[in-house]
């Protein structure tokens, strides 16, 4: 097996398990992935040490598209209040494909049930620091309590996201509204 | 097998069926729900027609205890705003517990990622109702939108419910303010 081989496998088995994962859960069996990936089992083992090593690395890989997905370019020039907002227009734009299920990072510790696991670290780790770039934007628009902010951004952010992955609302008209009355709230204008 | 027996291995069946899907996911076996509940696999195949009617059957169950743990009484005296908030207090209450994974309905859903499921429809409806009541409060209580103020509640509450749940947050300081600024925005005072 050359290298090349090798690393399109490994690519291959990720993208298999980030994929399966969001639309099957996290009960998806170690033979599902390898056929989807068209790799073996032996081949499998030789990559990742077990399925869930190979869960946590497809969640670790799949972070930077997540966060290039929601984030504002690091100086784009807009305010903090624009640079929030921006945010949960990607969120919005992005719960409108058909295929939406909500947060995936999310939606693996919710199914995980064990904050302990590598991959409910993983997207724990991610997620935050989603909240930590609302926390620091929140402090440079001047919200009167950073904090507070923050954590009802992200908790928008989630609840949001799970309550239309599973089809229980929309977020249209909804989120907008929302994050502006905490925004307008905190006093960032 | 007297009736008397018949509706106890039910109850032991819904029970543990409740308990061990919160705890461990809608995965858990059907072997792992009759050792839990003590009633031989014949017996369980007797009173449910499969281990999706018996989740569906152990969440409704549940509706009722679900609804009394969190909602005011009928007529209580209160306006509809304190009877809301009500709801917020019981359930930052709820999430202190050591053994707190979330709203049990939404994780279901969450989980099952099929909406046609009869235990995502049992979970949907229950979660409705606990909507349509935050609807009929903000109508009350002079609301300038109840629509949008009964969506942002449930998202507040599932969205803190799922925060809370996986260990990303807790509800303390989070969750009373964030209700107060939506009730203030919508004009319910």
């Amino acid at each position: 097996m050359t290298l090349e081989t090798k690393s399109t496998s490994r690519e291959r088995l990720l993208e298999a398990a980030a994929t399966l994962t969001y639309r099957d859960g996290v009960n998806i069996g170690v033979d599902a992935l390898c056929k989807a990936a068209g790799v073996s089992k032996r081949s499998m083992y030789q990559l990742f040490e077990s399925k869930d090593d190979l869960l946590a690395a497809s969640l670790n890989e799949r972070a930077s598209a997540f966060v290039a997905g929601l984030l504002p370019s690091a100086a784009d020039g807009r305010c903090p209040r624009e640079r929030i907002l921006h945010v949960f227009d990607q969120l919005e734009s992005q719960a409108g494909a058909p295929d939406f299920l909500g947060c995936p990072y999310l939606s693996v510790q919710i199914e995980l049930k064990d904050q302990s696991h590598s991959a409910s670290q993983v997207a724990h780790r991610i997620k935050a620091n989603l909240t930590a770039f609302f926390r620091t934007e929140a402090e440079q628009g001047g919200a009167s309590d950073p904090d507070l902010l923050a954590r009802q951004l992200i908790l928008v952010f989630d609840g949001a996201s799970a309550r239309a992955g599973i089809g229980a609302d929309t977020m249209t008209g909804l989120v907008a509204p929302t994050v502006v009355t905490l925004l307008d709230t905190a006093g960032v204008r």
